[in-house]
């Protein structure tokens, strides 16, 4: 039984980190961290807990947690993790973290995007990037990982294998993207009430969001070049989901001739076809989000469109499970060896 | 392994019960029932099913079907399994029914509310009301089983312990309650599109909605004479719960008193304290739907009100989980001897 | 041309009072009032009144703006104006209070329900209750208005010809309430988030919500002794509206028999018949929300359920204008003698 | 007063151009025409209308509507008018089309997007484009308009001057368009249903939605060369309102420079800073569609991203008003001289 410790455990990724380990046969939570809520039930925080979990909201210890747990999970604002890490507890327990502090291996451009000094550079190149489709192997290894953004995920998974083979100029691609609600966070604020939200779709972030860096970093990697995309996210009325829309234009071979709808799919079967978590669509079909939330799973589709030489990637994911605390669970399987669906093996919910 | 089909598989708590089913590790489903959808692939009327069901949806034959599985789900529309059912489809595998169709013990009560005739009113004495926390005894051993509807099991179970143990005057009782759009199906409907349930609420099938004779009857062997109750059905835009809100004059005692907080939370505890799906829940509190949603809990709370003598009593579920599909699950489970919350334990998901 | 100030611009009914004013020929708002945007441009608060509204929130002066002005508004927090009220405001100035502090008659009530002191009972006696339908004589000489609350004119229209005319027993009033989340205000409190309010719906304040006191005093008027009434409000995820749906028991007359439908049907029509904004369906009719949403009507319906001797009253409104604003207006086209609809005639907003 | 006929009144867009044009104080409907409800009171079919609209719902015949009113407005399906329309109907009276069938003056992309042969081809060259804001002059003079679709107003306004004045390179214009779902119009039809369409968003008609060549040819006029662009729409869980964003690449000017922030703000103000209907944001803010609900305006914003030497444009209107039948109310203001803005005076209404 792999012992758990949260901190951070009254954010929605929080909650919902718990709700997957309730389900998990091979892991028990030992520890509910939570500044604001110290000393109160968890189940007082979110009652959709009630008598399922009895526990009392702990502090921030991370050095008394690391002596008591196999794995750390923290889904706690920038900074926090990069301000406490140290070897000491790295030696004691994994720690699998949800917060970008982890996330790129450049300093500057962590510091530069998130106007904030990063405390424990040292760890940045050891950490794994904890995207399991595609840092499988170096996540199985690893003390320290950093689980990708909401965004990030369902972005770069759509993108990747089209980057990767240079089907697509990657220099080309624009990502528009719309998030539900819960990625704004519990935090009390004028902008995420109900009646502000809801029946109003707006971008926010444009040309800013802290997500592009993580997003260029990756597909750069695959591409074996800098990629830089224009990245620009909503804000929808609707709790769950992250649909990514992406556009490219397709990359003219050496013979003047371009990528077809099948040549893709090809691409996309080839490093996607044996991952559990990611279905291709057929042609013609468009993701919904309705169709992955209360899932692991993204859904990806595309579109050739020859008449403006460019594709059209969508993919769909639910943002507080692939994006966030379903990918969490994922890569605490693949370090501790268990079959990597534990606990994950949840159908979509509809409706 | 008890192998199930359901017919009307498509309809919405069609899907959520083959959801829940894959789930179960001691069931499997042989057959997806669909009338409208005869020979085209489940997981393309539902597609969160993509690569997890690849069955394809085939008719309603349900003497085929009888020899084939150990249960038969019959989710499908008033008098369908009345005009098909018989004593060899009995003989061979149990049938628990998610329609109307043998709630009722009185036919003519049936007939009169429903307005079709009853066309095999001989299986009405036999089938079992489903409602597993009040008739678990008789569900284990029945080969038919009556799957109380969803505005019912919230009703009865939130008023039950207090008109069982004469608390309130069960002939004062006001129910008023408050659906997800999800109650009212799949069908195509002008009033259930979109714009047309977003942002508004309204009552309908008011003193005529179908659920009020099956709450009655049920009200009236707890209270042991006949009780006649006002219900009053609300369509809420949102997908999924129910909330009632149920009024009643407190049940004045011979020495002239009236029960009090503490009495009127002994007899809920007297019935539920060792109930896993119903929760009550503490002085002052209101159940939410969003707490219950994704699972198959009841929550209930209450508030006396000594300014007016009455006591008002709230219950929340989710509609398609307790409110159909997971309480034919879990009616499954009692038939054939499982723990009873197996493939039951899904903590609600939020948000 | 009416001067007019306007003291709590920015909340939601502030809000929507600068909007139905915006289109009003004989008002002219001179004074943005706003304690926590002192200096800010209003239409920086609200974006709908961008380039329409160009002026900057001020202070809440009253006794500067009293000199300015020939009607306040004061949508503000209960307690405010009872603080600052004075006779040479009076004087000067009409005054429309969208907050309860003249609501009611009994300052002992006020205290008991709202938990704060009344620091200007004297006018108390004096303050009109502004529900134009029942009190438009009175009004139309009042300097102070007291603006009835949302489900209270909601709750009072719907119940009052049958309470008034002695159809129904008084005292078995059972009023259940439904209310989009604007009525919650723009506070920045966790409960009226986004994702806690979307997908839910919840009762709050059962026996206890300040509402009550003020709906039992009108009814005690209308049934010429004391009313005391169940009063129970939800919280729907919908941004406007307020649904009503009410029960009572039919009054038996001397001879035993009891109001029938047409009865019931002749009070409404005696009482409503000629008023513009309230519309009494057809039989069996319910109102829903959306069919009022953005406009100053009140629908309502009702059944006569001859099984458990009840009827049962629904009425909607659309919280933020008939429910606050657009009723302020109404009163204030009574009291400067206009045309009562000036400004009002908008059709509702669908979808 | 103008005298209206309206076919098509039973349509979302229908419906709100009746509601704008109870508030227009210089004309009046004299014809509702609907063939799904032939004779059925019209405010049988929109309660919104009770005791508002008096008048039955009438057949199509156009000949005999032609004689008794100054304009007809058509809000059919398309293909409708273009087989009913004649001279003899244009020498009567105006037409203002709010159905794509004179959009185009190409018939053959016509019938190439809309695969349906177009039987009156003969009236596309005379009809005017009727986007007020670009074609103001020609509407004026003109028998025939046709109303721009609710995709295609906001996607070129937002894109417009930039096009025009040769600041971003039209051929990398790729659009990203939000609806709200009453743009699908109120058809029963299961994709539309509210569990369908509530907490999800998806693409449709990737790279072949009808809207786009109207996109383009409007486009290419304002750039003096054939345009093509990316267009993909997107179902938003919202009743109103339309979101564009778009993503062109800065156009290099002959010495090797990019126009900047300032640069683009000019051109924006020199076409629309005097344009009522069209607001443009300060720098940093992004248009929501919730601060036009309800309002026949336009909000743009923009943002230059030098990262990547792209602009994105942003464009929000409610897409029944600026998107159908209020751009149709201007149009036939300007038709027949009033002041455009007559009858649109309306503030947004939020929330």
């Amino acid at each position: 039984m792999i012992r758990v410790g949260i901190i951070g455990a009254t954010g929605y990724a929080g909650n919902e980190l718990v709700r997957l380990l309730m389900g998990h046969k091979q892991a028990e939570i030992r520890w509910y961290g939570s500044k604001s809520y110290i000393d109160r039930a968890y189940a007082q925080v979110y009652r959709n807990m009630f008598q399922i979990v009895e526990d009392i909201c702990k502090d921030d210890d991370i050095e008394a947690l690391a002596k008591q747990v196999d794995v750390i999970f923290t889904a706690t604002p920038q900074g926090f993790l990069a301000g406490i890490l140290g070897e000491e507890i790295l030696q004691q327990t994994k720690v699998i973290d949800l917060s970008a502090d982890y996330r790129m291996k450049d300093v500057s451009v962590y510091e530069k995007w998130y106007q904030i000094p990063h405390k424990s550079p040292q760890f940045m190149e050891e950490a794994v990037y904890g995207l399991c489709e595609i840092n499988r192997g170096k996540v199985k290894g690893a003390r320290l990982i950093a689980n990708p953004g909401c965004y990030t995920t369902c972005s770069i998974l759509t993108a990747y294998p089209l980057v990767k083979e240079g089907l697509i100029d990657a220099n080309t691609l624009i990502i528009d993207a719309k998030s539900g609600t819960s990625g704004a966070g519990r935090g009390a604020k004028l902008p995420n009430l109900f009646c502000e939200v809801n029946e109003s779709i707006k971008a926010y972030g444009v040309a800013s969001h802290r997500h592009t860096p993580e997003i260029e970093e990756q597909l750069s990697y695959a591409a074996g070049q800098k990629v830089v995309v224009s990245f620009t996210p909503h804000l929808v009325p609707m709790n769950r989901g992250i649909l990514v829309t992406a556009y490219a234009s397709l990359a003219k071979r050496a013979d003047g001739s371009f990528p077809n709808e099948e040549e893709i799919r090809a691409v996309y079967e080839k490093y996607y076809a044996k991952e559990q978590f990611i279905r291709l669509l057929p042609k013609g079909e468009c993701p919904e989000t309705k169709w992955v939330t209360g899932s692991n799973y993204v859904d990806i589709g595309f579109c050739v469109d020859a008449r403006t030489g460019r594709v059209i990637l969508m993919g769909a994911l639910d943002n507080l499970i692939k994006g966030a605390a379903g990918q969490a669970v994922q890569n605490m399987n693949l370090v501790f060896g268990l079959c990597e669906s534990t606990g994950l093996e949840l159908a979509p919910m509809f409706p």
